[in-house]
């Protein structure tokens, strides 16, 4: 994806009124929280977690995202921002084939941030972790000058299969995909020419920007059904794909057919006069699914290119027009 | 603690020079932290862990750390940084009774940040992993207004005991302590009037500030030996014993002789004009492990009181003079 970029201190929408952290204090702004992330993991020194199967083992994975460079109060609403946050590093919990269990949220905020405003972070966590009958088990919440959320995900890997790492797609695989591309690039070209004052049809694309969507369960389901390599879709679906190919030694060859935009990028990328195939291949943040397989495409995924010999990423054959993708600093 | 009050732009010490964040990017700054502190399970979407025994269950815990916060840079090297990251949050793992067996980072750093500074924080937490037979096994780094470090700590906990609530403590049992009291504190204060320059002889109590140490290990020692509930020395010793007797539903008489500070703290109080009780009874940051237990004191750990009926943590019978401990805003 592309930087946000905007410096300044942070100023929440009026809406959100009532008490600051300032005012109630670090014990009633985390009685906040967990009242709307509730867990009886909570609350002790450490959180211990139950595995789902005897002898699974322990998934780890962390995401820190800032205020004005990853999100933006003023596009997001604190329930998509909570949300998003834990979509993001679910997604890498699920891209080694493991289901996530549980979270952790380390909060930063100014002594000016509304309790209804964090209330909300939580509650996007909760509807989320929610969806994969995960819980938000345990955190930490000090003062600083920015909106700071570091989000951890656990994961319980059972059976005997190996994880899907990123080093073992061969020659010969699918490249197979779950979820959207490029919806999150379009949607956060739209919100930087027009905030969310977007034209209602193209609501969608903020929607997936702001706070993407995968149905759960899918790396686990690509793992038992023989996928090879997996990774999700963060960073650009080029740069994504790259880092597969790299440690696995290989090739991949994108089909452009199988990952050409929907009408509705096609309908911004109109709008805003811009090239689609940008957000396709290098928006990143829709943290789709990307996996290889030998046999068919596991249930939920589709097919999108093929394993080759070589060690590059190409599309029909050729360079990709747009490679580049996200990177700090 | 104290909250460390320092407002403005990190400013980091000369001799931390050659190429900044900035400079490099993130690829290369990442590959700085990861040679410095390495982990075969490091480099994928997320992190497998083994666990060290069939049907053990993983324990968690985060802590966010900010400079100009909870540390700053002209008092602490960036190795005590990093030992202490790992030491904040390896005392609540072990304040369960398990062991401690991983650990993750997020940073957010300013791009003008050292590429050595960064390399000194991952240095100082793998020595410190390293004692614990644990590993850094993933992370994040961001480029952000402030130096944010957010840990999470990942740890075993086997065979069948419970884990280490807070809520088990019961009349009659004693109160154990594994570690020092008030030493945090006491270097706080030296480190507010002289910085890093303190007579010689008082240079301990900088070092447990900037750098507490604890033996590994003894969290499960506790656990095995029949304790009964533990929690660390974070906040203040009157505020984390408090927390166990409020969960517990008891009460808790310290002796004043087994907390009297040793003569170090005593120096550096009389060199301070201050009182040195103070930092014994809310300076927390020793992450000092206490616990109750019904049989004698666990190997590494010394009686520091008694639980009673009643609800209150009481010193001899009376009120404590300093009760209030670190609250964030």
């Amino acid at each position: 994806m592309k930087s946000i970029e905007r410096v300044g201190v942070t100023s929440f929408p009026a809406h959100y009124s009532g008490p600051t952290l300032g005012d109630v204090g670090e014990h009633r702004a985390i009685e906040a929280i967990v009242s709307a992330a509730p867990s009886n993991r909570n609350g002790d020194d450490a959180a211990v977690l139950s595995h789902a199967s005897p002898n699974s083992r322990a998934v780890a994975t962390t995401d820190m995202l800032i205020e004005g460079r990853h999100f933006r109060v003023d596009w997001s609403t604190p329930e998509e921002i909570g949300r998003k946050s834990i979509v993001q590093n679910f997604a890498d919990i699920e891209a080694m084939g493991a289901r996530p269990i549980a979270a952790l949220l380390a909060v930063s905020a100014p002594p000016h941030t509304p309790v209804s405003y964090l209330r909300g972070i939580a509650e996007g966590i909760h509807a989320k972790v929610g969806e994969y009958s995960a819980e938000l088990v345990g955190g930490d919440l000090t003062s600083g000058n920015d909106l700071v959320l570091s989000v951890t995900a656990i994961g319980s890997l059972g059976g005997s299969r190996p994880e899907l790492t990123l080093d073992r797609a061969r020659p010969g695989q699918r490249v197979v995909a779950h979820g959207r591309i490029g919806w999150s690039g379009a949607g956060l070209a739209l919100l930087e020419r027009f905030g969310r004052d977007v034209p209602e049809h193209l609501r969608p694309l903020i929607d997936a920007h702001c706070a993407p969507t995968l149905t759960p369960g899918r790396g686990v389901v690509a793992r038992a059904t023989g996928a090879t390599a997996m990774t999700d879709n963060s960073d650009g679906l080029i740069v994504d794909l790259t880092t597969i190919a790299r440690r696995s030694g290989v090739g991949i060859d994108l089909h452009s057919a199988d990952i050409m935009p929907p009408p509705i990028v096609w309908e911004a990328a109109e709008l805003l006069d811009a090239d689609p195939w940008e957000w396709v291949l290098t928006g990143g943040e829709d943290h789709t699914l990307l996996a290889t397989t030998a046999g068919d495409p596991p249930s939920g995924f589709h097919v999108i290119g093929r394993v080759i010999r070589g060690e590059a990423v190409t599309i029909d054959g050729q360079t990709p027009k747009y490679g580049h993708g996200w990177v700090s600093f």
